[in-house]
C-alpha cells in the first residue's frame, strides 16, 4: 500500500525490511497481541490492513514509563508509535512479511482504548457464531480474510469495468427510485411525500430501463448496480445484492457470450491465475438428459442415461408402467456405489427423492457379475444389455428413476448432487473451473395449474429465428434466444435475445394469454418505447456476489458483502429496519397497520 | 467503437473511409434523414452511436422494389443494409468523418418502423422543451450531445476508480436499505413485510457506514454511491444523487486534500487535456471577507473591501449606526459601473439585496473626479481615502453594504455574482478553472433562534489540534479540520477530520448541547463502534452530478443524468411515482392517509 509519511505514520505495518535496518520510523494501527515477558520488556504485534510489524517495548530504548504504558495495552487498541527498526534478535518470522525486524519503540500514543472486544479479529482457530460478527461487524471485518474478501470483489468490479469499458461498452446509472417492474418478485416500495398516495419502487433490475437504452441508442450497456426483491425468507438471499448488467444493440447471441466468456478469462486470470479456455456450449435438452438439470455440475459423472428401450422390454411394473404413461426410465451409474452406500443410505435417498415428485428409487448392485438386492430380481434378465448401455463394471451401485421426463430428470438430478456430496465426489476449490453456457432454452413451458404457457425467461425473449414458424403449431419446441452461464454446477448469470419485431411479440403474448390492453398495461413505457424505434437487442445479467463467492471459496453469501442482512432482512449492527414516528408517516401519507406489540 | 461483425453489421456507422472503397459491408441504425431525387435514387444518412454514413438507393445498383421501399423509410425508422463502399460522386462532405465515402445499398432490411416521434434527435436548431425530452427519454437519449454527456460521464467515473484504486483505496459496497441516518433532510422510507411496523431509510450518504469502515480497519475506502433526500422542491435538485464518498485513517487533512487535488488533476487531464496545477488553499474568513461566500467565484473581482474605518469618520448615519452596532461597512468597486449600470438596475439590485437581509443598497459613481448621485453626498469628503483603499477610478460605481458581518457578506456576496453575471464578467465556459481549498472553517456556529451552538459541519468534525484548548473558553473562533472544494464559486464537495478522541468528542456533545444519552440515541451504534478501537479518520464526499455538469458545460442537473426526475419527483417516461393497490400496501403493513382524489 501506498502512504504518504504524516505524523501518525512514515510506513504500513506491512512494509519494513531488513533493508531498513536503524531507519527512525512511525507506525499506526491496532494492537494485535501483548506478550509481556517482566524485566521492563513487552513485545507488541501492531497491525493494520497492509500487515503486522513486531515492535518492542524496553526500558533501556523507551524508557520505564512508556514500558509500563505499553504493558497496559489490550488487544484491539489503536496506537501511533516511532521508534527505530532493528534486525531481530531471536531469529526471524517466515510467517510474517516483516518477519526479519522488529521496530524498537520511542515514544508511543494510545489513540484509542479498545473495549468490550466481543472476540479477537484475528484468531484463526474459532470463527465466532454468525450473529455476533454481524451485529460486530466492525470488529469482524478486520479479519485478514474478510478485508481481503472485500478487496477482491473491489478488483473484480474494477476488472469488468474495465474490460467492458476497452470493448466499447458504457456504464449508465439507472435510477433506484423506480416503478413496479414485472420481474415476478415482490416490489420494495418507497411513499412519495410530494405526490401523496403514491409509490416508487425499488427496481427488481433495470431490465426495462436497459431495454429503454437500446431504443435510445446506447448501443452497449453495462452497470454494476443494486437490484432489491424482497422475497420469502432464505438463508442464501439477500434483499439487495449487486447484478453486472448488461445490454447490446444490433447483436446476435454469440456476441453476448463471445463477451462473458472474454471477462471471465480476464477475471479468472487476474484474480486467481488461471486460464479458463474455452468454454463449453449444451444445449439445455442435453444438459436436462444427461445431468437433470439446467445448470450441470460437470466437474464429476453419475450422468443420467435414459434406459427406457430395456426397462421396457422387462416385466417389472414401476418401470413399464412409467413408459405406458408415456414418461421415461432413466438410470445412473455410480461407481463403487455397491460398496460405499448402505442401505440406510439407499433408502434415505429413496426418501430424498420424494421431495420432487418421484414415487420410490429403485436401486442394485453389481457384485460378483449378478445384481444383487434391492431391484434385482426384476432386471436380471436384461443385466447384459444395462451393464453394455451404462459400462457398469462390479461394484456399482445402480439407482433408477420411472416417472415423467421432468420428475425423472429432477429427482435424479438432485440426487446425483447429493450422492456426489456424500462420495466426495465434488473437487476441492481451485482443482476444477467448468464453465458452462447453457442454450437453447425452449421459449415457453406449460403451467399445468394455470392451464396456459408461460415464458422460461420473460416475454421479451426471441424466440431462435429457425424456430419462429412453429411458434404456434409446435409450441413445446420453440427454442429461445436465451443463455445461463453456469460455473460448476452454480448459474452465475444469465439472459436473451430480445424480441424487435411487433408481429413476432403479438404472437408471443397472444400465447401467453396476454391481450394487447394487458401487455399495454403491464409493460406500458417499453412497450410506448419499441414504437419509436427500438434496434435488435440483447443481453445478460450477472450476479456479481455468486461470481466473488466462487473466486474466494465461500458457500456464504454474507461473506462477500460488507454490512449483509439476515434471512429476515436485519442489519443487527445498525438496528435496520426499525420502527418510526407516526409524523414521520404521516409526513409521506401512510400509517402503519402493524398489529400493535404485546 | 470495435464491433465484432455479426448478421447485422460489418462496421459502425463512423467507420468506413476512403481506404474502404469496394469493399462489401453491412451497416445497421437508424434513418437520420431521407432525401428522394426521384428518377429511382434515394440518398439516407444511417446513424447509429458511432456516426452517420450516406447510403445510397439507386434503381441500377439496388433494384427498383428496393429504392420504392427506401422512398418510405422515415426518419428513427431502424434498419440493416448491405452494400459496397464508393468514392462520393458530388465530392466529399467535410462534417462527417465518413464524408469522403458513401455505401451503394443492394439490400434493405427494415428491422423497425418508427411512429408518432415526438421530435428529430438530431435537429441542432431548436431544442424540445423539457417534458417532452423526459416524458419520449429514449428520444431525447439519442442526440448526440446526451450520448457524449453520459459517455463523458462514465469515463469520469472509470478514472476515478482507476486512480483511487492505484493509490490504495478500496471500493467497498454500502447498503441502500438502512436506516435513519443524522444528515438533516428528510429520509425516504420503506415499510418492512419481515418485520410489521418497522421502515427500511435509504441513505442520504454513507457517512456512519464510511467511518464503520474506517474502525473496521479498511483504511482506504471509496465508492460512488447513490444517495436519496426527500427535499422541498428544487429545480437543480434530485431526489437522488450520485456522491464520490471516501474516507481514510491514519491520516491529515493534507492526506484528503492531496488525494482529491491528484485526481481532479487526472479527470480534467484526460477528459479536457487541461492542466488544473496546484490548487490554492483560502481560509473561510478570508472567503468570506473577500468575496462574502465560502464557495467563492474568483474567476473575476468584484471583491468585498472593509470601509469600516473610513465609514466610520463620516457622519452618514447607515454607516456610522451599522459601525456602531458592532456591524461593518463594506465596499464593493464594479469597474466601469457607473456607465453601464443604469439608475433601473441598481434600485432592482438595491431590492434584491433585500432579501440576505440586507436594508438596501448605498451606491455612488465616480464621474468627473466626484462622487456623483446615490449616497454621494454623505462620503464626498471621505472619497480620498476610499479611492485610495479601494483603488478606484473614473466610471466606476461603489456598492456599500453597512450591516452585521453576516448581512453585509451574505448580501454583497450574492450581488457580487448577480452583476459579474449582468456585466458579463464570467469567463465563457473552458476559459477559467478556478479550483479552490476552503479550509478552517469555524467548527460550530451559533443558532440565534435556537439560542445554541450547531454544528457547521457535522458533530463529529475534529477542532484543528491547536484550537482544542478554546474549545469552551472561546468556542466561536475554534476552527475546524473540515474542507471544501470549490471551482468556479461551485461546490463540488467537502468534508472533514472526524474525532476519534472520546473526550474531545464529549466536550463538542456538550457544547452542541447533546447530552450522553441524546448522542447514544441519535448516533448508538456508531458510538458503540468508536469504542471498539477506531483510528483516526477523516474524508471527503463529492457532488458527481456537478462534477459532470463543468465538464460538459451544463446548468441542468437532468442533463447529465440518464433518467432524471422532475422538481417534484416525478419520472415522466415511467410515470413513477405512481398509485399502488390497497393490497400491496397492507402486505406492508401500511396503509396509505392521502386524502382522497377528486
Amino acid at each position: 500500500m501506498s502512504i504518504s509519511p504524516n505524523k501518525y505514520r512514515t510506513h504500513s505495518c506491512g512494509a519494513l525490511r531488513l533493508d531498513d535496518n536503524g531507519a527512525d520510523v512511525a507506525l499506526a494501527g491496532w494492537v494485535d497481541s501483548v506478550r509481556s515477558h517482566g524485566e521492563g520488556l513487552v513485545f507488541l504485534d501492531l497491525r493494520d490492513r497492509d500487515g503486522i510489524t513486531q515492535i518492542v517495548f524496553d526500558a533501556e530504548d523507551s524508557g520505564k514509563e512508556i514500558v509500563e504504558r505499553a504493558d497496559k495495552l489490550r488487544g484491539e487498541d489503536v496506537i501511533g508509535v516511532t521508534g527505530y527498526v532493528r534486525k531481530r534478535d531471536g531469529g526471524s518470522n517466515p510467517k510474517l512479511d516483516t518477519g526479519e525486524i522488529e521496530v524498537v519503540i520511542r515514544t508511543l500514543d494510545v489513540l484509542n482504548v479498545a473495549q468490550d472486544i466481543p472476540f479477537k479479529p484475528t484468531d484463526k482457530e474459532s470463527l465466532p457464531n454468525e450473529e455476533n460478527r454481524l451485529r460486530y461487524r466492525y470488529v469482524d471485518l478486520r479479519r485478514p480474510r474478510m478485508q481481503e474478501i472485500l478487496r477482491t470483489r473491489a478488483r473484480v468490479c474494477q476488472i469488468m469495468r474495465r474490460y467492458l469499458s476497452e470493448v466499447g461498452f458504457t456504464e449508465v446509472e439507472t435510477p433506484v427510485l423506480f416503478k413496479t417492474t414485472p420481474e415476478g418478485a415482490r416490489d420494495f416500495l418507497v411513499p412519495s411525500r410530494h405526490q401523496p398516495g403514491s409509490f416508487y419502487a425499488l427496481p427488481q433490475s433495470p431490465q426495462i430501463l436497459k431495454q429503454i437504452l437500446m431504443v435510445s441508442g446506447m448501443e452497449r450497456y453495462f452497470q454494476i448496480v443494486k437490484c432489491f426483491r424482497d422475497e420469502d425468507l432464505r438463508a442464501d438471499r439477500q434483499p439487495e445484492f449487486t447484478q453486472l448488467d448488461i445490454e447490446m444493440s444490433f447483436i446476435e447471441q454469440k456476441d453476448v457470450l463471445e463477451t462473458i466468456t472474454g471477462l471471465f478469462k480476464e477475471i479468472w486470470k487476474e484474480i486467481l491465475n488461471v486460464d479458463i479456455g474455452d468454454v463449453p456450449h449444451m444445449s439445455y435438452h442435453e444438459a436436462m438428459d444427461r445431468f437433470g438439470s439446467d445448470r450441470p455440475d460437470t466437474r464429476f459423472g453419475l450422468e443420467l442415461v435414459d434406459v427406457s428401450d430395456i426397462a421396457g422390454s422387462t416385466d417389472f411394473k414401476v418401470f413399464t408402467g412409467a413408459i405406458e404413461k408415456g414418461g421415461v426410465v432413466k438410470a445412473m451409474r455410480v461407481p463403487g456405489g455397491a460398496g460405499k452406500l448402505t442401505r440406510k443410505m439407499t433408502d434415505a435417498y429413496a426418501e430424498f427423492v420424494k421431495q420432487f415428485g418421484a414415487g420410490g428409487l429403485p436401486v442394485t448392485k453389481l457384485e460378483g457379475g449378478e445384481f444383487v438386492s434391492g431391484v434385482a430380481k426384476f432386471i436380471q434378465d436384461v443385466r447384459p444389455a444395462l451393464v453394455d448401455k451404462l459400462g457398469l463394471e462390479e461394484g456399482d451401485l445402480i439407482a433408477f428413476g420411472a416417472d415423467t421426463y421432468n420428475v425423472v430428470s429432477r429427482s435424479l438430478g438432485e440426487l446425483r448432487l447429493k450422492i456426489a456430496r456424500d462420495m466426495d465426489m465434488i473437487p476441492a476449490w481451485g482443482e476444477k473451473w467448468n464453465f458452462l453456457w447453457v442454450v437453447d432454452f425452449p421459449m415457453v413451458e406449460w403451467d399445468d395449474e394455470q392451464n396456459r404457457w408461460n415464458s422460461l425467461h420473460h416475454p421479451f425473449t426471441a424466440p431462435k429465428p429457425e424456430d419462429v414458424s412453429k411458434m404456434e403449431s409446435d409450441t413445446a419446441n420453440v427454442r429461445s434466444d436465451a443463455y445461463d452461464f453456469v460455473l460448476n454446477g452454480s448459474e452465475l448469470g444469465g439472459g436473451s435475445i430480445r424480441i424487435h419485431d411487433a408481429n413476432i411479440q403479438k404472437t408471443v403474448f397472444k400465447l401467453l394469454g396476454l391481450s394487447d390492453e394487458e401487455a399495454e398495461t403491464k409493460f406500458g413505457f417499453l412497450m410506448g418505447a419499441f414504437r419509436h424505434g427500438a434496434p435488435p437487442h440483447g443481453g445478460i445479467a450477472m450476479g456479481v456476489d455468486r461470481v466473488i463467492m466462487h473466486l474466494c471459496d465461500t458457500d456464504n453469501i454474507r461473506d462477500v458483502i460488507a454490512f449483509p442482512k439476515t434471512a429476515i432482512g436485519s442489519d443487527l449492527m445498525a438496528d435496520a429496519p426499525s420502527p418510526v414516528d407516526a409524523e414521520q408517516l404521516a409526513e409521506v401519507y401512510v400509517a402503519s397497520t402493524a398489529p400493535a406489540e404485546d
